[in-house]
């Protein structure tokens, strides 16, 4: 049984799985699937009508806890288990796999591919037409460029491999292709193919090292951040930590040796 | 004839077009003239008081696009066919020209005058006080500081030339005066006199180069814009694109031969 | 008497002092108290809850005035006369001092201790645990992160100490820690130990000098800005800022000897 809470605009077209839980000032458009489960944050937009008109409506996954003021727009589908912080909008074209978490004020411009179990922090900004894949991280202020000659009609996007880190304030500049398990530093800046199990520093973007020899001195812990770091994700989602995070290991090693 | 939604919080005293349209939960101040043909989006606040007694009306253009949570203070002058992201917030005595587009979370600080067709993504921040031309670009994340000696009583805002370009993550110093079709590359910082068509790359603002140079290698397409995006404008802008685009061009080639 | 305007939802168990002033669409839950005098923007949620089961009441000091779409969560503390722009966030666990003033979009990600009369401007970001002293600035853009290996479960969160100014862009690298008085200049990155009274510039954070010879020669205006600003401030904050300017001066000439 859904619970509705006080000033709701719920558009009767929409779909509404059970248990769903709307906060306060919520409005809901027509074109909109809402599985079971699902919490939707007070002054939240669901549906956001596109400027496009043949539309898909918006799917969003069961499970998914939407805190306030987000905006997301009709013709995106999301997986289930995604949640957000506040002021978050996403808008029409996004596919987004599985348990995807999404920081305050971050900006997923749409007509882009985000994997499962990814995670992004407070003002992000995914440009239009980027891939990211499995258990990828983007820290607060990364950008996801995409226009090569700003402004033009080109578009060149990022491509992001799975379980890559890119840390506070980087960016990734338009057709760069960020390998698996790599690492942008905070504050680098990242162009073109960029090897797997790679760290990249600077404003060059230079190649520092490997990921693998990055260790916190105090605490002895290592990279890569699979091996002490699985326990923040669901259970479910362990053995494919492992699996993946062996297979990227192999992957760069075997760049290392051909640098 | 108005089209009110659910919900809306709209003051007798202000004075509203024809055929405007609000969304669910807006709210409209007293002190503000909306012309005709403007939308509205959902919980936006028009008109917010300012902290000053005097304030003029806000003057909303005709034909305005607002997407939700807007916030528009009383004491702005909005040209013609304004259209923004989510999340905006511009303050009072921000001075507008037509068809600006501001994206989602930009931050118009006010006492501030912007020309005609300007384009603003993402956390574009423009600081009080600072005067931009026509055709301007702010890409995401850039920044138009003013105070010289933060924190200061001292103020000293930027001063943006027509058809500039100011790429994402630049950072443009209290001060720094950007001439017409100059472009400061992602991650530059500008500071001072910048010449007409220049490009400005990194930390130190090093003129890297004339925008006439910058070609995009896979599509030959070539800088300055005005010669290959005029088309992403409205019909009747390319004329007065054209004229301006060759008198900067000229404008730039007399100060490179003096460079 | 507290005056409510239209469309507000406010759980009848939160306590709210005299004279509190709710805009339109204000929700306001349960685990709150809001002191005398306060004003709450349009669009705000007040007391959010936390995931935590036993958390603290928000505790919201007299005479704050959040702007609009404003999200503060259940276990805060906040002193009195807090002033916020719009679409700002401050999550639980915050220990905030008196006269905190937070710009547009600013996130204060918790469990953080913030000093009196800091200033903060628009999308400043405040990672969890950081320690903040009195009188501290934070320009737009700036970050405090808190994890030296992302991503871990280690934390190393920011030290800033009193009266220090963190200029735009700024990033403060994982247990950084920032003497009193000293200033991170703009697009710089600051790590370890900074001592007092320097300034640091750049992204390899080094220290160009002391921040009493920074000067603007047109004005001869000369820092360390409590020489200059102190009227920028509530009036019984003054003699504040003289004896800690006072103390600090010499401490950054004892340092300066050292270095």
């Amino acid at each position: 049984m859904e619970q509705i809470l006080d000033f709701c605009s719920i558009d009767p077209a929409a779909r509404i799985g059970r248990n769903v839980q709307f906060g306060s000032y919520v409005r809901v458009y027509g074109n909109v699937e809402i599985a079971d489960d699902c919490q939707i944050g007070d002054f939240s937009v669901i549906g956001q009508p596109s400027i496009r008109k043949d539309s898909k409506p918006l799917r969003l996954g069961a499970g998914a806890k939407l805190r306030s003021h987000a905006v997301l727009y009709e013709g995106s589908d999301i997986g289930p288990g995604m949640e957000t912080g506040h002021h978050v909008v996403i808008r029409e074209g996004a596919m987004i796999g599985e348990n995807l978490r999404l920081g305050n004020f971050s900006d997923i411009e749409g007509a882009c591919r985000i994997g499962d179990f990814c995670r992004m922090h407070s003002y992000a900004h995914v440009g239009r037409g980027a891939v990211i894949g499995d258990f990828v991280w983007l820290f607060s202020l990364t950008t996801l460029m995409n226009d090569p000659l700003p402004p033009s009609h080109l578009a060149d996007p990022v491509v992001i491999g799975d379980m890559a880190t890119i840390c506070v304030n980087a960016q990734l500049m338009p057709g760069a292709r960020i390998g698996r398990g790599a690492m942008i530093a905070s504050g680098a800046v990242a162009r073109g193919e960029i090897p797997p199990g790679v760290v990249i520093t600077g404003p060059e973007g230079d190649i520092a090292g490997a990921v693998r020899f990055v260790m916190h001195m105090e605490s002895r812990t290592r990279h890569p951040w699979h091996r002490h770091f699985a326990d923040a994700y669901p259970e479910h989602a362990r053995a494919r930590i492992a699996a993946l995070g062996a297979e990227i290991d192999a992957e760069a090693a075997a760049a290392a040796t051909s640098l």
